[in-house]
C-alpha cells in the first residue's frame, strides 16, 4: 500500500465492512517530549488488559530523522515480538495537514485484522498536528514541562484544544508550573461540548501516570457513546476524509499535468507573464478542466 | 475581497499586470517570540531608506487572540499615521497550511499599489507555517531564547530550513545558547542549494539587530537575482498558488454539496454505512462528479 500499488484498492475495498471497531488514539507533540516512550508504556498497560494494539507512527521524511527513528525502534522493541501489537513508522513529506492515503490505509487494514486500539502519533506542535483529529475518536496531546512555545500555542488559540493533554516527564522541576499554566488557559475557555480536558502527569519510563491516562482515554471514549457524539463524530470525520482524499487526489492530479496537459500548461504560462490573475486561472481550471457550473463558483 | 465579494474577481483582474514589483518578505515562529514588534521595527528600518511598505498579519480567529491582536496595534501604532505603510490583520480559521484567498488577494491589491515590501506575518511553528514560503521570495523564523520546541522541529527536520533565522530578544541569558544550538544543526545539513541561511540576534523593541536583518533580506534578494533563481522560484510559486487555490476551492465545493448534491450525498452515506470504503469513494467523486478519465487515477 505504501508503495501505492494498484492491488490496494482491491484489498481496502474487502477489509473495508470489517472495520469500525477499533478505538482510534490520536497522539501528538513537539519532538522530544517523548511520544514513543509514551506510546512503549500505553501499549505495556493495554496488553495487562488484553487489549490488541496498532501503532502508526508518523514521522516527517527529513535526513534528519533516521536518528530519531532508530531511537523510536529501540524505545518500543520490547513489544517487536508480541504477536497482538503492530507498529508501523511511515512518512508525511508532500501532504501537510494530516495522515496520508497510506496512513489512512494502514489503519484500516489493522483495524480490520481485529486491534482494539489504533494509535497514531504525529509529530509536531500547529493546527496541522492537531488535524489526527480528522481520523482520530481521541486526541491526545503530550507537553514536556517548560515548554512555552507549545503551551503558548494552546493560549494564543493557534491550536485546538485536544480531548486530553499529558505532561510527560513529571519529575521535571517545571512540571507542576506547566500542568498549572495549562489548566489556567483551559479555564479561560475554548472548552467544546462537555467533555472536560484532563491534564495529566506522566513518567514515560517509569510508567508512572499511564494506567491514568489509559483510563481517561478510555472515560472520554465512554463519553461520546454516552453523550450520543460517537457516531456523529465518526460520520463527520468519515465525510472529512473522503473529501481530503478526493481534494489531495486533484491537487496530486494538477501538479502532474502542470506541464503535460495543454489547457493546465497554457493556463498556467499565462499567469506566469502575468496575463491572466490567479483568481481567473483559479476558475478557469475549475470550468475548463473540472467542468463545475459557472454559476457554482 | 475578505468578504469574498464577487466584484474582487474584477479587481484582481485589472490588477494583476500591475503586480511582480514588491518583495515579498514571510515571517513566521511561535506565539510570544515578538514578531509584531520585529515587523514594527523592520517597517521603521525600511522607512528610513524610503521603502514602502505593506504587512499582512494572519492570525487564527481565535477567541484567545484577542488580546493579542490589540497587543499587535499597539505596537504596530506608530506607523498609523505613514500612507507610505499599510497593515491588515486576517483570521486563517478553516484554511490551513498556507494563506488564504483572501490573504493572497490582499498581497496583490498592495503590489499593484506600488509597495516595494510586503510582509506576511504568520504565527505558529509547524511546516504549514513555513509554508508561508509558498508566496514568499524571502521566509524568515523567528526564534526566541530557550524555545526548546521550536528549535527541535528544526532539529528533527518537522520544519524545512528557512532563508533566514532571527533570535530576537538578544538580551536573554539563553540567546547566545540558543544561536549556536540553531547554527550547529544548519552545520548538520538541510541547506538548500547555494544559499547559507543566516543567523541574527536581533532585540525589537530597542531595534538592535534590526538594520542587519533587513540587510540580510536584501542580500537574500540580491541572491536569488544574482544565482538566477529568482525567476524560477516565483514561477514556482505562483504555479504552487493556482493548484492551491484551485484545490481549496474544490475542497469547499465539495463540502459545501455533500449532503444537497444527490451523487456527492449517496458515494458518502455509503461510506458511512461501510457499503463503499473510502477510496472507491474518492475514486467515485474524481470520475462521477469531476469527470476525471478514470485511467488518469
Amino acid at each position: 500500500m505504501e508503495d501505492g500499488d494498484a492491488d490496494s484498492y482491491e484489498l481496502i475495498r474487502t477489509l473495508y465492512p470489517h472495520t469500525g471497531g477499533a478505538a482510534r488514539i490520536g497522539l501528538t507533540g513537539p519532538p522530544g517530549v517523548g511520544k514513543s516512550s509514551l506510546i512503549s508504556s500505553l501499549i505495556t498497560v493495554c496488553r495487562r488488559r488484553e487489549q490488541r494494539v496498532g501503532v502508526i507512527s508518523v514521522d516527517p521524511s527529513s535526513p534528519f530523522t533516521q536518528g530519531a527513528v532508530l531511537g523510536d525502534r529501540i524505545r518500543l522493541s520490547e513489544h517487536f515480538l508480541d504477536p497482538q501489537v503492530f507498529i508501523r513508522s511511515m512518512g508525511t513529506r508532500g501532504h501537510l495537514g494530516g495522515l496520508s492515503k497510506a496512513t489512512l490505509q494502514a489503519c484500516l487494514v489493522l483495524d480490520a485484522s481485529g486491534k482494539d486500539a489504533i494509535f497514531l502519533e504525529t509529530v509536531g506542535v500547529g493546527q496541522s498536528e492537531i488535524e489526527v483529529a480528522s481520523v482520530a475518536d481521541t486526541v491526545v496531546l503530550a507537553l514536556q514541562p517548560g515548554s512555552g512555545d507549545s503551551v503558548q500555542a494552546l493560549k494564543a488559540g493557534v491550536m485546538e484544544i485536544p480531548d486530553i493533554i499529558v505532561v510527560n516527564k513529571k519529575d521535571h522541576p517545571m512540571a507542576d508550573v506547566t500542568m498549572n499554566e495549562i489548566r489556567s488557559i483551559l479555564m479561560l475557555g475554548g472548552q467544546q461540548g462537555s467533555w472536560v480536558t484532563p491534564v495529566l502527569a506522566t513518567n514515560a519510563h517509569t510508567g508512572e501516570g499511564v494506567e491514568e491516562l489509559w483510563d481517561q482515554i478510555q472515560a472520554h471514549g465512554d463519553h461520546l457513546h454516552g453523550c450520543g457524539e460517537f457516531e456523529e463524530r465518526r460520520d463527520a470525520h468519515l465525510e472529512r476524509e473522503v473529501v481530503s482524499l478526493a481534494t489531495r487526489e486533484m491537487e496530486r492530479w494538477l501538479f502532474e499535468r502542470a506541464h503535460s496537459d495543454p489547457r493546465l500548461a497554457s493556463i498556467l504560462e499565462a499567469v506566469k507573464d502575468r496575463s491572466l490573475d490567479p483568481l481567473s486561472a483559479m476558475r478557469a481550471i475549475l470550468v475548463d478542466v473540472f467542468l463545475i457550473p459557472q454559476d457554482q463558483l
